[in-house]
């Protein structure tokens, strides 16, 4: 009936998404807790921390302290975000992440001039000069990340023909470094997109780049989410980025336009009552994301944290 | 790619869905504000109060004080619930609704048990009774609901076969009576459809049935209700209920297993972003959401509602 594949690769972002976003301060010692139930769940993949300037990201100040703290599980990827060099030399410093850089262009000029005060030309100038300090210090570069690929709050729709050539584009900036990219994220960074254009935009990237692995990083807003992860797996697409009980959003109004990532306890309740493996414990996941919950201390959007799995019922069901 | 239909017909169950769940008294006032103000939003069936017993759902001890006071308006169907013959009297005397009956079976013997303390056989002689009360009274009977047909908390998993075993059986009672119904609602009653299901199911039902149309009666309750309404579409499903910003459920732990009908605006914005009409102005549908839930006082599931239509910013985008 559809292209769904065997199984999926879910990169877990919640941790970092979260303590970034909420507000309130939160001990260090609950961030570490949240990490550390993750590390239980089968996820092999948990951004846990961003290194930031602590001025601009006060939740994010004890960065280093998270990262000491959390205990590495064997088959886990423990990564972190950096905007720059100096972000870079304290992921390094830490020593305790698993560092893998990647190419990070945007499909809407007018966000990128708004969000980072950088022209197109200036943000490929400097993932160059990024990619020379990943080789620098031995950091491998595998991945490119395109955001606001679907639609933008200030250039409104992207063609689909802008999103191939920005693929093409960052194809070309790791040639000339001699790297052959794997996998391409597609954002939809201002949740503009709908299963309808998932399918159109993943289908082009594609047909150009049949090589290429393609990843979708969805954020929710707009209640698209999971939708938008249906429709990529009926493309067949089988990595996806996500946030545990949707940390970084809010279903309050008081947190209007709080754009949180599509949930991963959602995503992996639909993958596996799909029959598509994401080699997670689902019920595990459920408990992580109501201590996510307990340790922001307000309602975050997932649903199946409150629905429920599936699995228990059946078992129920059967012993009647 | 699909098979997508040109336009959508959503029936609108918010008014009566949430009044009836929300646990605080709602005035009646308030109530008919919301139908109101659903009216100009382009919907065209709103399903407005349940007449059932005041003692067991105080919420609706007002039906036909609420019923006497909204303003009709021309092209709108204005319907309501009952559940047995005095329900149905009370309906009709109150002399201002839109009048319809349907056969209602479920899919689920132990759910039928458990919620309407009924065996299958019963609840089949029931239907019965029902259509000749219909008949005596001259209400069409146009439509079938079949509620747990993608499973059931009690039952488990409902074989698809089954599913289309009791579809055939509604088609057999309402032919003893002379009747075709046109229409076959199948319900997720307690939210076990995913996408896949939905296409299993829905794919089933028309092989059988080719001439029968399918509506999608979606709850929300672990997330998945716009990803199964898109897996419905991609069907060409073209008929859905729904409830203006997902009234019936709450994302709050407290009201947990709230099991919401999939939001309306949630679902109008989806169709729209992908070519599909559905009549409706988004932008009055939003505001109708958000004055639902100033109705009820608390927040309520539908995600539009906070993160706002796109055609505003495609206009300001390119008028920069």
């Amino acid at each position: 009936m559809s292209d769904l594949p065997q199984s999926v690769q879910i990169n877990e972002e919640g941790p970092r998404e979260g303590f970034q976003f909420e507000k309130g301060p939160i001990a260090t010692t609950r961030k570490v807790e949240l990490i550390d139930a993750l590390s239980q769940t089968g996820l092999n993949h948990i951004q846990t921390v961003s290194f930031v300037n602590p001025r601009r990201v006060p939740g994010m100040a004890d960065a280093e302290e998270v990262a000491a703290a959390f205990a590495r599980r064997p088959g886990v990827a423990y990564t972190g975000l950096w905007l720059n060099e100096k972000g870079l030399e304290r992921a390094i410093d830490c020593g305790r992440l698993d560092l893998s850089g990647s190419i990070s262009l945007t499909a809407s000029e007018p966000f990128l001039e708004r969000n980072q005060n950088r022209s197109l030309a200036d943000n490929i100038a400097m993932q160059h000069n990024m990619i020379r300090l990943y080789q620098r210090h031995g950091v491998p570069v595998e991945r490119g990340s395109l955001m606001a690929a679907f639609g933008c709050n200030f250039a409104g729709n992207i063609a689909v023909d802008a999103v191939c050539d920005m693929v093409q584009q960052m194809l070309d900036i790791a040639e000339e470094h001699d790297i052959t990219l794997k996998v391409v994220s597609l954002a939809d960074t201002m949740a503009w997109a709908t299963p309808r254009s998932i399918k159109e935009v993943v289908g082009a990237v594609r047909e150009r780049h049949p090589l290429l692995d393609i990843a979708l990083h969805l954020h929710d807003t707009r209640g698209m989410g999971i939708a938008n992860a249906y429709a990529g797996l009926e493309m067949g697409v089988s990595i996806f980025d996500s946030a545990v009980a949707g940390l970084g959003g809010c279903p309050f109004a008081a947190h209007k336009g709080a754009a949180g990532n599509v949930c991963t306890e959602d995503l992996v309740f639909m993958c596996e009552e799909m029959g598509i493996a994401t080699g997670v414990d689902l019920d595990a996941l459920i408990e992580a994301a109501r201590l996510a919950e307990d340790i922001v201390g307000h309602p975050l959007p997932g649903s199946v944290k409150m629905g429920g799995s599936l699995d228990g019922m059946r078992l129920r069901a059967e012993a009647h």
